[in-house]
């Protein structure tokens, strides 16, 4: 049976999740899915780095950052490395999982180049890369013969990006619709219960779900990077971040929400893009009051949805998590499944 | 390029439609699927039967049931010969799009045989040869080294266990819950509204969603053979009809609706069915008062969803069309896509 090599670039919540997936029901995963996998190479900024080509035992490595070892007391080293780890490993398949840098992508981009270079697959959570370089990484990996992944990008498990690829086959995709950000998508709802703005987003930061600084999520940089993802994956749109317009939340008041409910409609953050008759996409993120019998008006709290418009079907709508460790984990291992169904020419289940 | 060699059993809205997207936009799929599709089979109960290995002149079949004529009068035969039209046809797939019967699921059950026995694969619409026969249809399938495909049979062309299968891979599925019945859901709208049951029935048999006897629909009969259908295939239940609890919505009265309504609840028909601990199935039919902020309590009017139950996803839900000939002619067409990504082993776009 086929096992697949895999190193992971950053050991924060997603890779260590997966590895806890892989060492709890690995076994399980092998006789389901027909394949093993094998973690050989870690790299983290805190922990160091660590390749060992016969399997690192994951019970240590999940160990770590509970006291002061790092990877150099187990016969790794403490630095990062991640060029030569990600060149030099015997991993066949690289999962980038480190921060979204929504300015340049790096340092995920050159994590991805580097793997795609030398041969290898890489499955991505990282918004950066494939938001702002997805074109360019996509001719890298054909090149090289090699898959680039990255389902979690946009909702994190849910799938998304290949459903409409592969379950919508043959239809045509004239454009999309979603609320793709479960921290806006509360507040607003907190809004619509009662609560002032601010009091809705202090809410959200005690749960968890928004940062210290909600700007990514309220003020909808984190929607334009994922419709400029779909946008040109789904549609073929050719366009830049500058070009999806951009509107948060921030500018939609108590008084449009009350407004809002006697009308029957309710306000969501909603990003989107849309086919024009001369080919072009238009695409952008902003702030709609959405009438209640509208598909994406039910959508609520931390669940993200996109409800793609075909010309057959009409309307398709996909609704599931949108973030968290094991949701976006679970996104990995789609990824790899998707390798494997490519590598084995088995479409699964058919 | 490789081009598909097609048998069309029964000649009615679905296979037509399927026959006039052929004939209007067979190139551009060619360009798009990477094969090509030719007709070289019809039978139909009015029209009779016509076999023509080099292709069928679709402009000639389409025009026919607006006249007199026949597939006799266009060198085909008055009678419909379906098995001997399914056993000798050059076809490689049988699309059988003939009425469901939801008693023994004959006369499709013999199609599906005749075709599979025969090397032949099948693509069906029809819910009672999967629902009451699946099992031993698919193993015959794969006994003879063909496919049997049926999306169709449960939300037309939208992809609920395709999407389930090869989608959710490497997931735990607990169960799911759906609205599955578009008529029904429709009369519970409309009773929401403030229509009686019969009224409301008579506003859905005026716009075609109801049959003059609408008891399939209403008393949960076509639910209970889509959830027979998906307990099979998603949850290997190995169930049988009669292990499907059913009850319909003609017990709903106005005064369960406006009492539901006052407490931020709706009524929907929900087809169901969970994996129990002992590795039993439960599943069932039944109107249930959902919450508004359940994710299937804003499925309005013919809008279908399935609600899958993950382990590591929680709910991951899917909702399009559930019905139409246009809608149910493109999940046809997906299958044979599946079949076509199936046999060249080529894993769509990954």
């Amino acid at each position: 049976m086929t096992t697949y090599d895999i190193a992971l670039i950053g050991f924060g919540g997603v890779n260590r999740t997966l590895a806890e997936l892989i060492a709890t029901r690995g076994e399980q995963l092998q006789t389901e899915l027909g394949f093993g996998l094998r973690i050989v190479a870690i790299t983290d900024l805190r922990l160091g780095s660590l390749l060992q080509p016969q399997g690192i035992e994951l019970g240590m490595a999940l160990n770590l950052g509970n006291g002061t070892e790092t990877f150099a007391d187990h016969g790794g080293s403490a630095d990062t490395n991640n060029e030569s780890v990600i060149r030099t490993s015997t991993a066949e398949i690289i999962c980038e999982a480190t921060f979204t840098n929504p300015l340049d992508g790096e340092p995920a981009v050159s994590h991805v180049q580097w793997a795609l270079e030398s041969g290898k697959s890489v499955c991505t959570t990282n918004k950066g890369p494939v938001a702002l370089r997805g074109a360019e990484l996509s001719a890298l990996a054909r090149q090289n013969g090699v898959h680039f992944e990255f389902e979690g990008a946009v909702m994190s498990g849910t799938p998304v990006i290949r459903l409409a690829k592969t379950m919508l086959e043959g239809l045509k995709l004239n454009g999309f619709e979603g609320i793709l950000n479960g921290t806006s998508n509360y507040v607003l709802g907190r809004m619509e219960a009662g609560l002032t703005f601010e009091a809705a987003i202090k809410e959200a930061q005690g749960l968890g779900y928004a940062e210290a600084d909600p700007a990514a999520d309220i003020e909808g940089f984190d929607v334009q990077l994922k419709v400029l993802i779909l946008a040109n994956e789904l549609l073929n749109a050719g366009i830049e971040l500058k070009d999806v317009q951009r509107q948060g939340i921030s500018s939609v008041t108590p008084a449009d929400i009350q407004k809002a409910a006697v009308e029957g409609r309710r306000w969501k953050l909603v990003g989107s893009a849309r086919k024009n008759p001369d080919g072009t996409v238009s695409a952008g993120v902003a702030p709609v009051a959405l009438p209640l019998d509208h598909g994406l008006a039910g959508i609520s709290a931390a669940t993200n949805a996109v409800s793609f418009d075909t010309d057959l079907l009409g309307p398709v709508t996909v609704s599931g998590p949108g973030a968290g460790r094991i949701e976006t984990a679970y996104a990995l291992l789609s990824d790899i499944i998707a390798i494997h169904a490519a590598k084995t020419g088995v479409a699964a289940n058919v």
